[in-house]
């Protein structure tokens, strides 16, 4: 992918656990990749919350004398991605407030499709915010809900509330975690020496040698406290809508999301792409990493040779600053470098995930043929980036996503390469075989699940960034 | 490889260009794999040097405001490794002094086998010594010299040490590149806008944009002031003992070093390893990143698939804070992760480049394990790691060594491989082709080509390491 | 005075100026003293308000960069006093939050009595709060009050609380300026090239060389916008009741509140002193600074001559790390040092301005003693501190009160000295002339002018911290 | 004082105390005033020293981390002045270096005339420089003597050198202190705990709670090893020639140097003024805190009531940015202001301790006169200031000093005083009485006492400040 797209945000709970906040913290840092720009983590012990969050990394944020700070056996934690326009501390999560029965603390992915509406009722009746944030509504919704338990407090906000989220509430005495009716983003639970973790992402569990015990259902109310965890389902049920780019782009190879392993999902699409798109080539190169998987697909399917052309450099990821520099503009060729040998007089499959502005892998396209490629043929193993998300990834408006505003071929001569194909909607829900059904792809076809004022207009929440913050972003490398 | 050996530094510098110390901070950016511990630059306008160093990663310590305070045509740079013992400021290069011909800077790559004799007679008539750096020994030699031009000194000086040395000196006037009479640690030219560029690595040249001319010749001195780039050979000529782990391990596989392309060697050692130890497995999984191409060319070779079923933290790197924890030592954990459903039910070949401790590679096999794998086949693209290292690699003592200290079996046992097979140094040279007497190949055969007292006994030189200081280290993961 | 008590804070607004947030950090530059633990100025450019604020002191917390990031002409700024309980940035100011009108900021110095009411009453109904402050529930009353203007929700906010504050509110169109009804806390009015200032003392007139209009009357409210100041009258009117120790230790002796010179009271306090409690002494030497003034005028009513012999160290006030040292504990020390050949053989009267605990005079006639003083009498420039303050000073309970739980013998007897008096409530009040009635003196009589529940009972607000958590806290020396 | 002059340093030694870096840390603390630009601790356990130097204010570098890192029973210290020119860390004390005899480290305060012949011998020689210490001359000399003991060692070194120098050498088995022939520069010693102090002035031995055992006579040197302190004289017996300015203006008044009390000095020198130049006045004010005890002193002769109608600023020291400001030049204004009710309509005799270049003199008088007074007359405790230190005061060129470009008259013109007076130079030293002839006063007239080579010409120290670099210099206020 180019230019990048970006997830919201990571959240990680423990319940439980002497050392919770060390094990968000670790937790974090294995899903540093879904959110790069702020990292927090609130932790509770018998008597009050503690709370530290920080903009950057959560290897900048955190270090032993900070995580110190965070006593309790009870933590949740949040990275938030990384942008420019509102990138501020108040917009940081965990979000942690005081109220009539006592603290709360709150970690959000997702995004809400009626928080502006929510956010002017509530204004209108006197509350006040903190934040820019979306999440900031569902604390007043239950700070202002009547209920005999937190847990029917949570359900009564949630029920004003549309749109995506998988998120953990933290009282002093329990954790919630909830998913959204359609499940866009993902929410797993596992056990650790008797206390329970609750992450965005499996790979977690694997970090920190927790079993991972299934993934929260799309609806479902978690209630985790002193008595161990009980399901809810408080919503009418409805058809599961997966985000399916969290198995194109986001989550990592490793975890096992909306039932599937992600490895394997990204293979069958490199797969899929070969038998659809195949190319008159010598050589398969992946844009590493997010073209890996897809690359090694559809080179196995095809027979063409598998090559790691492209070399990224490890380092990227830290706050490069590119120099004042009259020079020229560096780019991706600070994440990427090819490998002249290997590309010299060959002809080349570049596998990438998506194009975005097409910026990038115009780029990318320059520095293979300046690397000596006689052809260089892109594939994607997505469809067409078409239409923004009002689910939790920030995409850019619809006339700088280049798929909406030029046609295949004008894409091709844009990005200068010999021929460029995507990955048809059709192959692409292939991959996920009998659950098809159960995955949005609005931003492929439009078809939104869950209804948005104006979608794409002039109404789009301010929080779709228009252009791309960071030429050096860590996660597309 | 594990548990690390690591490279003494990466050198870069740059005459003649309007903004040299950018072009400085770049190339150390792109070398930041070589040296992890400090970084410095120091530039020189008409009429002073100055001098911005750091301890921690090239983007930690250059910021656009600490970039600014490095005005000047000329500049050189240097990136240190990292290591706890003697990890400090005043170790960290460039080296800058005043003498009586004005200042001084110097950037060193590799080790002086007899900095210890020559310190001893300068401090005995009288001198002083900043650092324990056996590059300082370098500077009070030129002080001390006579001659008619810099170069002259610099000569005189570069005739009393042996060992490893690509160095660069800066004055007012020049910079002065060298390459110690064995080469054996790399040096290359570039030239960029009429400015001449000299770097560890060719990958440099990729990311400024400067055309690669040629490597530096070992026993070269190339001075390059005003009048453009004039070349010397000082030295009497000697047959080259290049190092082969720059291939092996250090070197970024888009570099050519040495004459030879790394991405290309790596791959041969890699097919070598399949034709002389083969393996009745079903797939071929790199230890990332380092073991990718070896593993590309063990399953090209052996027509075993080869699948990315260990994914690395790209995040790793940074300065991970392992919190101090009761819960477990997390390891190799926090750098890796093993894709289940990959390796679930499967017989496994592993490759690595290297095993030092055998620790690292013991945590591996087990993560393979418990991810399902059902047989799991280590295979390494090098030869057994016998011998330290004198010429700039921070080699362990060869106690520690586990290749010195266990045979064969008793390694697989320890890391609880099914089998373990390392590469031959006669398949690994055939790596080399007609070049193999080219190379020194001392850590697997002893055969040092300078001479070192007492070479890996008690007279070792102090700055080899005793211990793997970083569980975390950047470069191997 | 020593131990210390503690100001709340200090509050400065500029409104119609191009360089608003610089003069309002040189305004919080020179308030310093009443408040050392956080410091924050929100501007307001036309579109929008940007915050900065942080943990420490004026000049640590703000560098050109971070000036810069505040634009506009209207800002305003505080400082918080210093402690460590509820010490974090949550509960710094000035507060900013979005609501329904725009964005709100405040600044607040003062202490609401009826805060914690208010505070369950908008908890009971929903609210949410994000720090322990006080001042928050401002905020939220003018959020949710109804009215036509700004100004309007302003004063049916503030017809609920009822206290001490000496307020700032700041919106995209105006600055508010409200004192409560009593005046407890100082506020004035000055102008600077056309522009309005507002600021809790005089002397940041003097610095940014604003003209001094004149004070901010109890309880009046002045609107400052595009059409200039207008004075509003809303509250009915009442004695006022100004904190005599604002004249006795918390404002500079340059500063002119509540219609008097700080530095001629002081004198007067001490000439009264002088005339009440006269001593057979030889020399008069002031605990430097706080008790300077008082100390001169002693010394001219008595004749004894005056002497500096005790001095300070001036870099005191920063944060002094005291080494974890079994050697001793430094205390008093660091700041202060006694001149031993002015005091040796002589009898000494040390003049202060108040004793809180006792244990810092104690050490101060320790130290004079081991200098060679024959006689210490002890002479306080105010009266015996009985009672807790409800309106923004942060005394600790009444049991730590030395003069409350000691008679005036025991607590000579505790501090060493030979004679120990204060000056009487009388004798003080004179000092004020015909405006003696105007004062609040409950610290000294417990006649609080506004009501308080419990005073000083288990009631007490949790804001008054139980400790001095600062041996070498920088206001008293 | 004003614009103002700089001491070079303070040095403080600890040998034989288990706590000796904490010591020492508290010592520079309370020297503060000594030097701002840079404070350093070099601490020696049994096996190895180990340095922790930072740039900024004793407080500011080290902290409790810092200090736990400097182990061992032996350490020395050092503060550097504050300045612009060649502020770097190369340049902070104490210097610490390897030589053949082990390691050394040193701690300098005063300047030696004859470091550039030196520096360009040992450089013709071969020597190479790390800084533009002056210092560093010391160590190459030590390293290159031949000499039994360490201390025949430094002798012989010393007895290159000429100039001023207090100064401590510490090895791994003594610290060797020394004071020149001259000695310009006060060191004293103490005692506590049967571990041995050394410092530049007595008000460390009065922090520490040492015994002040006595100061270290000009030309002595004192070795404290295991076996306890040994005096020897190496030099030939000279005449004392004690900085007068030590007293006038550097020196804390709680300090006793050069056999007298700052502070009584200080004092007489107020009654000599006023009794040499009266003048016909209503109030006596100093310029806080420098002027401070001649004014006193100026009171107390000539019956004229003293007043504190300039008040300081507690927290200037700290690092004030001065906003970019179109508005104004705040200058001395951050640091004092005038109280107008105390000086409104008097006539007032403004005193300090000397004028420089005369801005800020100019500047306080125009504050005093804004302030309402009547008129003002300056009275400078000191005789004019005609002729530049090159003993380790760093004075401006001499076309800087007011007192050498300007008459009596013009510089009253150009301060805009009613009337000026200075001290006369046979009236300052009756303040010395029977010592008067061992005292340098070459500031005032010229002669100088150690040679220097075309004083204040040409060949002038480089050390020397062209300019004022600190608006806000924390010492002067």
């Amino acid at each position: 992918m180019d230019d990048k797209l970006h997830e919201e945000c990571a959240v990680v709970g423990v319940f439980g656990h002497p050392e919770a906040a060390n094990l968000v913290y670790l937790g974090l840092y294995s899903l540093q990749h879904r959110g790069q720009e702020s990292s927090g983590i609130v932790a509770c012990d018998n008597e009050r919350m503690h709370a530290e969050i920080g903009m950057g990394l959560v290897a900048d944020v955190f270090d032993s004398a900070r995580l110190r700070k965070l006593p309790g056996n009870v933590a949740i934690g949040h990275n938030r991605y990384s942008t420019t326009g509102d990138s501020k501390l108040a917009n940081a999560q965990p979000c942690l407030i005081e109220y009539s029965e006592g603290s709360l603390a709150l970690a959000h992915n997702g995004n809400l499709v009626n928080a502006e509406e929510i956010r002017a009722e509530l204004g209108a009746a006197g509350s006040i915010f903190q934040s820019t944030n979306d999440s900031e509504v569902v604390v007043h919704l239950i700070a202002q809900a009547r209920g005999a338990t937190f847990a029917d407090r949570v359900v009564q906000a949630l029920s004003r509330v549309r749109g995506a989220y998988s998120l953990l509430l933290m009282t002093e005495r329990e954790i919630v975690a909830v998913r959204d009716p359609h499940g866009f983003r993902p929410l797993c639970l596992g056990k650790l020496d008797g206390a329970y973790v609750v992450a965005s992402e499996s790979c977690v569990m694997d970090l920190i040698e927790a079993e991972f015990l299934r993934e929260i259902d799309p609806g479902e109310m978690l209630v985790i406290d002193a008595q161990g965890p009980r399901s809810y389902r408080p919503f009418n049920e409805t058809t599961p809508k997966h985000c399916v780019f969290e198995h194109i782009y986001f989550a990592r190879p490793d975890s096992f999301i909306f039932g599937e392993d992600v490895y394997r999902v990204r293979k069958l699409m490199g797969r899929s792409l070969a038998k659809e798109s195949p190319a008159d080539a010598d050589l398969v190169v992946p844009v590493p990493d997010s073209g890996n998987l897809s690359a090694l697909g559809y080179s196995e399917e095809s027979g063409i040779p598998f090559e790691m052309g492209l070399i990224r450099n490890h380092y990227v990821g830290r706050t490069f600053i590119e120099p004042q520099s009259q020079i020229r503009h560096f780019g991706v060729r600070v994440k990427l470098n090819a490998v002249k040998r290997v590309l010299k007089g060959k002809r080349i499959v570049v596998i990438d995930d998506s194009i975005v502005r097409g910026t990038t892998s115009r780029k990318i396209v320059r520095m293979v043929r300046e690397a000596g490629a006689r052809e260089v043929h892109v594939r994607i193993s997505s469809p067409p980036n078409l239409f923004p998300c009002f689910y939790g990834i920030d995409t850019p408006n619809r006339d700088e996503l280049i798929a909406s505003t030029h046609n295949l071929e004008e894409t091709r001569r844009f990005i200068t390469a010999d021929t460029l194909q995507y990955l048809s909607i059709a192959s692409m829900m292939e991959a996920f075989g009998d659950k098809k059904g159960n995955y949005c792809r609005a931003c492929f076809d439009g078809n939104y699940p869950v209804p948005v004022n104006g979608r794409g207009g002039p109404q789009q929440l301010p929080l779709f960034k228009n252009d791309d913050p960071h030429p050096f972003d860590p996660h597309i490398i």
